[in-house]
């Protein structure tokens, strides 16, 4: 079975080394372009935002973060998937009001919080830990597909589905889809630091609660650590002074350390969003599969999307946990 | 007349520039790298810092700045030389307190101050305007010299003073100073930013002190504003997140639309300080003339020590105006 893959980043690769290990013959075309993988921190957080989706769509969340740690074993190589578990704190009685709505447990008090991780601010007022949420390094993760998937993969940007050349196509091509396909996927930037220390310095994942901002610090095992992320209604690529500077004041708020560390990056990604910010997962018409709109859920979501996507192309049949998904649904 | 001058920073090809002008025969030896020309903002303030500078370094500081207009036009291309006049500001009552001491005239009222540059914070508590107080662009001034001197620069890092093989040597290697002769200069570490946005946002060249902290905001014709700078006893090279924070929230904190421009540039410069900050000038011993140690007023005091060093080399005389700066004085 011959399959086209438009889009070489974390959703698209996913599917077609899926696809390959079933036997498909894939081409994957990549623009060549850095997608938002290279820019996201890699949390697999399936219930930190629970308060604000769809039940269909904390049930595909959940149902992918159970199969990262074998997705992840089957990519061969270490991709920084841990699972030490993530602290969700907030600084003030405002944040503390805010954030403990998603909060699955009683808040701990900071006398224990800082047991867990001696780094964070006397500032910070409560918490809770999640050790079901882990992490991955998505650079290595992209790293490690396209190692395995080779010369499937041809750097050539498309104009249209067309020029793909196959009798199926399946569309990951992220913000990219919108003009490929019309479907209503927009891109919402994100600025994005990469902090650089001593490995150690932290010990989980922190997502946090700020003088009113969310902000996460994601620690990786080699001393890098990554600090997002700004959510703008925008498309351009610019690294603001303002964002740069919200985000560094909420990290050394929450780890006064951190203003030690060298200042490596500054990034701009863009998530591609949907009208109800839920992905499109299904058949577009025949021949045309969509897997594109996954907003800040890219990560976490490719294992069940690489899963249930190329059932799809390979059986004709929708998985159920598809349903709510359905590309045409806005139209 | 043979003469070797040992660094290609601002002080070094405008000493090279001025003995040409002379009729010399002169060679430049510089290492390739960046020097603290390439960060500095470019302010020629000579009474921006006089109450922590001796009467000797203030008369220098003066001569220097009264020479800079003719300097300029002497290079035969636009280096942004600009004489708008800097703005002192200070935002809250303890800043006030700290920063009028060096005001020479009574504090212009916050109204005032939104007049001449309406961009200000509201939180802007009192200032000056300091009409004398001109800026250059360091950056098209050392691009200038190089131009004029051509071939006679010579890209190589030299081990020691012989290596220059000339009678006359002039060490003018900042930092690098220190190994090359022994003398006392040590690296002053600067983080430095380059923001970019709309010409017009800001009219002057402000310096401020802002809840305790020094900052400067230095825009340019073209829309670059430089931000800076720390000031730590370190020599590394690092851009760290706290540096950058603190650079950025005292410039949004002075002019809030700054948050909008691009973060263009994150940099890292050393000041060459001596035991008391001032410049080392003069004859170190038969056929070794230097001129370094300049701190925080090399791009300032860079005419002034062109002339009366060139006149040094050339005659054999030291203008009175160097007694108090030899380079000896600290053996």
């Amino acid at each position: 079975m011959s399959v086209a893959v438009v889009g070489g980043g974390i959703i698209g690769l996913s599917i077609a080394s899926r696809l390959v290990d079933n036997g498909a013959d894939v081409t994957i075309f990549d623009d060549g372009e850095y997608g938002a993988w290279n820019v996201a921190a890699g949390m697999l957080a399936p219930g930190g935002e629970a308060a604000f989706e769809t039940p269909a769509l904390v049930r595909l969340m959940s149902s992918s973060a159970e199969r990262w740690s074998s997705f992840a074993a089957s990519l061969g190589v270490d991709v920084g998937y841990d699972e030490t578990g993530t602290l969700s704190l907030a600084v003030t009685a405002d944040d503390v009001a805010v954030a403990a709505r998603e909060w699955p447990s009683p808040a701990l008090r900071p006398s224990r919080l800082r047991e867990l991780e001696p780094a964070l601010s006397p500032r910070v007022r409560a918490g809770v830990h999640r050790p079901a949420d882990c992490q991955v390094d998505p650079r290595r993760v992209v790293a490690a597909l396209r190692e395995r998937l080779g010369d499937r993969i041809v750097t050539k940007r498309l104009s249209t589905l067309d020029e793909a050349g196959a009798p199926t196509v399946v569309v990951a091509a992220g913000c990219g889809t919108a003009a490929l396909t019309g479907l209503p996927i927009r891109p919402v930037k994100g600025q994005v630091l990469r902090l650089r220390g001593e490995p150690g310095l932290l010990r989980h994942v922190i997502e946090a609660t700020v003088d009113g901002r969310s902000v996460y610090v994601v620690p990786r095992a080699d001393g890098e650590i990554v600090v997002g992320a700004t959510q703008e209604e925008r498309s351009d690529w610019t690294v603001t002074a303002g964002g740069v500077h919200d985000l560094l004041r909420a990290a050394i708020e929450l780890v006064p350390d951190l203003a030690e560390c060298t200042l490596a990056e500054t990034l701009v990604g863009h998530r591609p969003g949907t009208p109800d910010n839920a992905p499109l997962l299904g058949v577009l018409r025949e021949g045309v599969v969509v897997a594109a709109g996954h907003f800040r859920n890219g990560v976490l979501l490719a294992p069940v999307t690489a899963d249930l996507i190329a059932d799809l192309v390979l059986t004709g049949t929708t998985d159920p946990m598809l349903d709510d998904f359905a590309p045409g649904r806005f139209a």
